[in-house]
């Protein structure tokens, strides 16, 4: 299968991309400063992509951006980041995806276990993650041409934690979370909201 | 309890004033065309009605708009339509009422079970009322002053489904929708999505 990777160059979709490449998928990495460059937030970077990749049978999204922050604290730009980014960004990418990828293709987004594990911070982050899983419910009744589309809500990531000068041991390997992806790209899922600590 | 009402002139709205006031509550019904005035799409209007009603124990909120069509026909303007008014026009209220409350106070406000129960032609609706879920048991955590936040996500309300000429059994009549939001003020849940099919 050609697979679109976006956000290629992130923890995740560094992860996902190699996975998918170890299971002899052609992979396409897309990201905002690659050789292919797509961005969420430009709608017409989304067409040019699938102008630029033609025939994918499928696209996976670990891009997208939204605030972490006190709830007092969280401005109207913060909201409007994740509403713009990581949320409507990801819409776009079905609005657009659908009509682009192969017969039978299938669409898998990132939201995130905030959606209902919320703790103090994450007020924008788990409304942006809930919608996702909300939408992808509902779009996946829609979907033409037995196109898929799924939704993986990743917990914490171990390398983030780290990064972050955290608690790495609640949070779960990228590569670990990578196989929620690949599972959503080879598998039949439909609607479906995958949380890789259940694989 | 004093309780201001949004909607109040709504199908759910009008049977929440009721039920409060049969309650001996003293409701404030606040609507964008009533005697008080709020507009959920316009911040100005929800700070101005906190300013005309002092020290209420609750809001309600029974309004916001959002899109209900076809997947494939769902444009820009129906997704900002819900993203404007239902979604962020809530999320507004509470970043402003959380501030306006007596101690221990409450906020309810209104998703919908098409959240988690999608048909077709929900996917802006399912992601709004989703992220409205998501949102209130994230900014429950967060609530100054013993102030609660809770969502009701009525099922599709019977007098709705009459106006429309669709079969009514599979609705809740609106006065039975309202003792969720009843539960709601006079309860001391935090951070629920109350379902009113399940009381």
């Amino acid at each position: 299968m050609k697979v679109i990777v976006i956000g290629a160059t992130g923890t995740i979709g560094t992860e996902v991309a190699k996975a998918l490449a170890a299971n002899k998928q052609e992979v396409v990495s897309a990201s905002r400063h690659g050789d292919i460059k797509v961005d969420l937030e430009d709608v017409a970077s989304i067409r040019a992509l699938f102008d630029a990749v033609r025939d994918p049978d499928a696209v996976v999204c670990c891009a997208g951006n939204a605030a972490f922050k006190p709830f007092a604290d969280l401005a109207d730009a913060d909201y409007e980041l994740g509403l713009r980014s990581k949320l409507m960004g990801q819409v776009a990418l079905v609005r657009i995806a659908k009509d682009r990828l192969r017969d039978a293709g299938s669409i898998t987004l990132t939201a995130g276990i905030l959606a209902r594990e919320p703790i103090p911070g994450s007020a924008s982050i788990s409304l942006i993650n809930a919608g996702l899983e909300g939408f992808t419910r509902a779009a996946a009744l829609e979907m033409p041409r037995r196109v898929r589309i799924n939704v993986v809500s990743p917990p914490w990531v171990e390398e983030t934690l780290i990064k972050l000068g955290m608690d790495r041991t609640i949070g779960l390997a990228a590569a670990k979370v990578a196989k929620a992806y690949v599972a959503a790209v080879e598998g039949t899922q439909q609607g479906m909201v995958l949380d890789p600590r259940r694989l």
